[in-house]
C-alpha cells in the first residue's frame, strides 16, 4: 500500500498580468513548485473588479502548512484588496513530499 | 493563522458546445462565479457519447451546499442522461467566503 | 438530498512527450476515463529534471481506491525516479460513481 502524505494545494486563479508577481510571491512565501494552466474566470457580480474574462491563470501550488499560510498572509495583504482574485485550499495526498516541502539545500 | 471556511468546489467537463448552456445554469442555481480551462476528456467506454476527445471545458465553481445540491440537481435532470459529462465535488476552504456564496445585493 | 459516493481524483503534471505512455500505463491500471489540459510547472530546484517550464500535461483521473494504488504503484516504479513529475490524490464525492469505477463489459 503506497503510503500517502498529507499537504496543502492552493489553488489560484488572477488575471495574467499579475503572474511574474503572483509566482515571486509564491517563491518567497517558500512554494517550490505550481502548475499554472490558463483560465477565464467569471468572478462575483457587483464588485469593483467584477468581470475577469479571459487572460487568467490557474495556479497551484503545492505546499507544508507553514507555507499556505506564508502564502495566505500575502493574498490577504496584497492581492484580495485590490484584485479579482479566487483562492481556496484543499487537503492532498503526495509520495514523497519532501520534494514539495523541504528547504531546497542548494 | 488564517481563518478558512469550508464551501463546495464542483468540477465540470463537458463539450464546449454546452458551455453557454451549462454556465447559465449554474448561475440559475445560485453560482457567483467560475474558472473554465479549456480541457480534453476520454470518457468511459462502451457508452453512448463514449468518447469527447478535444474541444471539452473544465469548469470549477465555488458554491454553498445549497447551491451545489441545487447544481447536482440540474446536471442529474438535464446534463448525465443526454451528455458525455463528468463533475465531482470536493471540499475547500476560502477565505472571504461571502464573496463565493452571498446573494448580490445589486 | 444528492448521495454522493467517495472516489479518488489523481492529478498528475507530467511533460508532455509522457502523454500517450501515461494515459497507456492508467488505462493498464485500470483507468476509465480521464480529463487532460495543458499546463506549465515549475519544479522543485536543484533537482536532476528541475525546470519543466512549457510543454506539460495536467491529467487528472477518477478511480476506485484499488485503482489509485496501482496507479501510484506504476508512478513510483517508472515516473518518479526518471521524471520531473508532480502527482497528487484526493477524495472527491461524484454521481453514478460506476461510470468511473465499473469494469468495462466489453
Amino acid at each position: 500500500m503506497t503510503a500517502l502524505t498529507p499537504i496543502t494545494c492552493i489553488t489560484i486563479v488572477a488575471e495574467s498580468v499579475l503572474e511574474s508577481r503572483l509566482l515571486g510571491d509564491l517563491e518567497t512565501a517558500g512554494a517550490r513548485g505550481w502548475t499554472i494552466t490558463a483560465a477565464r474566470g467569471h468572478g462575483p457580480r457587483g464588485r469593483r473588479v467584477s468581470e475577469i474574462e479571459g487572460g487568467n491563470i490557474r495556479v497551484e501550488v503545492l505546499v507544508s502548512e507553514a507555507v499556505a499560510e506564508r502564502i495566505w498572509q500575502v493574498l490577504e495583504d496584497k492581492y484580495f484588496p485590490h484584485y479579482a482574485i479566487a483562492a481556496w485550499s484543499s487537503e492532498v495526498g503526495v509520495v514523497r513530499a519532501g520534494r514539495y516541502t523541504a528547504v531546497p539545500t542548494e
